[in-house]
């Protein structure tokens, strides 16, 4: 056991988009996959979090990227716990080619809940002083942090989609990264022909479940910058709850 | 080398469905993914064929579960060439845990063609004898070949949706794993905490483009299968042209 756990990847052909390279999507389900990987080794993943009663939930996450590895690819994402406070936890992830390179880095923010009352639950009052010993401090991660995602009352409503059996998580939740790509979707392949994706956050707010129909709002808030405020609505309702916001800058290419 | 491929696999929890067993697109995508390492590795995979103006275009596959590997099963993916013909090869998989538990077996067929004419292309004319050092005749993949998947004019319009980034591939087309999992949307949670998937077959026609809108047409067509037609509409036109046919059987669980 680790402080930084390093784990091992590939960009497949088939996980990769028209531009050769890795999908944003993908690359975060990798991101998540290490970080349960390294948790559990650490006895606090969701196996254990599950027999009492408890459940990490993504709170923000940030994704920031020097390129996309390109197919076939082997890379290794190496994590670790930067801080842990008394609801939330702060991990991050470097992602680099087993050559060296370094593509890009992440993130991320869980706090954890308890399953019963889907309250937040206090990390210290279960795991005691337990994680401090696994906290790696000086492990440099330059991107900034996740942040709320600013959004106006001005974005517009762009799509909207009925969520699907693919959509839901072993939770039984929207999947969180399916969030990511419904919001990549709002741009077409001539776009992505001439842009590549420097970053990409979103802040969750309210897990949705499927049957769900989810309102994609956008509104552009820089030179090659966008938020979106995705807003859900339950089946046999009409109230509208928001569900997460994301932010996604490009470059051009 | 070796005429038997074997690749690493985990059902890694991001990759699984709310029944906590990996979804079926992720697990053929590990397929693809294990077909195209193997045919690299004896020098005609996707890059050597890019070379030569070719492509191996994926024709038909069927993949049968005993059950889908739980949340973070350790599994290998097998993979050899039954036999290769003019035009076709058949390529089988087995997946196994690494404790030896039998999951499942695919049979695919892949066809070469010529990326200039987008016709057809003779193997043989291209590499010879060279494949036939590399067939694996003996090794059993006890499930039914893939069909050409039945299905009659009463056949249902049950969806239309529009193609998007995340669906295209790496030549450009839509994925041939997101037309499984466009299909199995089709049924909702409440039909897989009753139901597991069984066997998929997928009898691809022509190749599907971003920003095409689906047409999805079911049929019953046994107890427990059902056939799926997926017409495509290219924008700008009114013309529906065949993409695939699939067949999806499940059993109660």
């Amino acid at each position: 056991m680790d402080k930084i756990g390093k784990y091992n990847f590939i960009a497949g052909p088939f996980h990769c988009d028209m531009s050769q390279r890795l999908f944003m999507g993908y690359l975060v389900n990798d991101m998540l996959n290490a970080a349960d990987f390294h948790s559990d080794e650490h006895g606090y993943g969701v196996t254990y979090m599950n027999s009492v009663h408890k459940a990490w939930v993504i709170s923000r996450l940030a994704v920031e990227m020097i390129e996309m590895p390109p197919m076939y690819t082997k890379f290794h994402i190496e994590t670790w716990v930067e801080s842990a406070m008394r609801y939330f936890t702060n991990r991050n992830f470097s992602v680099v080619g087993n050559d060296g390179k370094v593509y890009g880095y992440g993130r991320f923010v869980w706090a954890l809940i308890d399953t019963d009352t889907r309250q937040p639950a206090d990390i210290n009052a279960i795991m005691g002083d337990y994680m401090s010993q696994w906290l790696e401090k000086e492990k440099p991660c330059p991107i900034a942090r996740s942040s709320r995602v600013k959004i106006s009352e001005d974005a517009q409503l762009v799509r909207t989609l009925d969520t699907t059996y693919t959509d839901v998580d072993v939770n039984g939740h929207i999947n969180s990264v399916k969030y990511i790509d419904h919001v990549l979707d709002l741009w077409n392949l001539e776009w992505y022909k001439n842009h590549t994706i420097r970053r990409v956050e979103v802040a969750y707010v309210s897990e949705g479940h499927q049957g769900d129909r989810l309102a994609m709002y956008l509104e552009q808030t820089g030179e090659l910058e966008y938020s979106v405020r995705i807003m859900k609505v339950a089946p046999d309702t009409e109230e509208a709850v928001e569900a997460c916001r994301c932010l996604v800058a490009f470059n051009n290419c």
